[in-house]
């Protein structure tokens, strides 16, 4: 269900730095990797953006939003960046989830719901457990039409390789 | 409450890890690390084995669990750790245990349990959630108590000093 936003000028904040998401997350695309991204805001200034480089790095841990958080802790060069809203493709799995409560971030905003593995209210909701020591406030389905086409580009161009040749992925 | 093993060999065989690993987080309370410690185990070989090193890379994500799944997917060369064994001696946190499933290893055992933050019984089970695509077996209460004074001697120490030297810790 798309949110309702308070007023266009929320809205319009909201689908700008998205937008930058996606296009972050059409790069991933561009270097074979599910074309997943994330966008780091403190008010309008970007911390950090990155893709999902689990390709690249070999690593299941290099979810967009890990890089994300790296990136900017090591920017700040603090570990809490608060006051920060995380601006995501698909909605976060539990790590990623997990890290955004560790990195005590004010905000996450998904694009597209994911039903087999989110943990920002499809499957668990871990940022706004409340026996946590800190709660994250959570919008979702911005732009999740434009996400779901990139996804679907992602896998559709996968399932054409024989099959010996396809990489197992997940996000 | 701690495990009922099935034989005193697997006792021994769980013992005896923690104990590697229980020595593992006494190298984190040398380095002014809170001492958690994790080891990765495939039958009777170790994997790959860290400590928390949040301080030392100024990041939340430095997780021991982490390190450890990090270092062993690299030293295997692929994504998926199945068929291993994580010891740790502090219950995961939501990040480390999504991490755990998206590694895809088949047991986690740890020492004490985590009320405040743990997510591998106590606030969530994210290991054994049916609807996520891995499910992976738990055993806690090992070796619980020596783990317990390594943390208690960590913030006594912590404790000690004055309020403005103090770092804030989190696991």
């Amino acid at each position: 269900m798309a949110y309702s936003a308070t007023s266009p000028q929320e809205l319009e904040y909201l689908h700008h730095f998205m937008g930058i998401a996606l296009q972050e997350a059409e790069k991933a695309l561009q270097d074979d990797e599910v074309p997943i991204a994330a966008v780091l805001v403190a008010g309008q200034e970007i911390i950090a953006q990155n893709h999902n480089q689990t390709a690249h790095h070999n690593s299941n841990l290099a979810h967009a939003e890990m890089l994300v958080l790296e990136q900017a802790g090591q920017k700040i060069g603090r570990w809490r960046i608060r006051e920060t809203t995380l601006f995501v493709t698909l909605e976060p799995c539990c790590m990623c989830a997990g890290a955004m409560v560790l990195a005590r971030i004010a905000k996450v905003v998904y694009a597209l719901a994911d039903a087999k593995s989110g943990a920002c209210g499809s499957i668990f909701n871990v940022p706004q457990e409340p026996r946590l020591n800190h709660q994250i406030s959570i919008i979702g389905g911005i732009r999740s039409e434009e996400s779901k086409v990139l996804l679907q580009q992602f896998f559709a161009c996968k399932r054409r390789k024989p099959k010996d040749r396809r990489i197992q992925y997940y996000w």
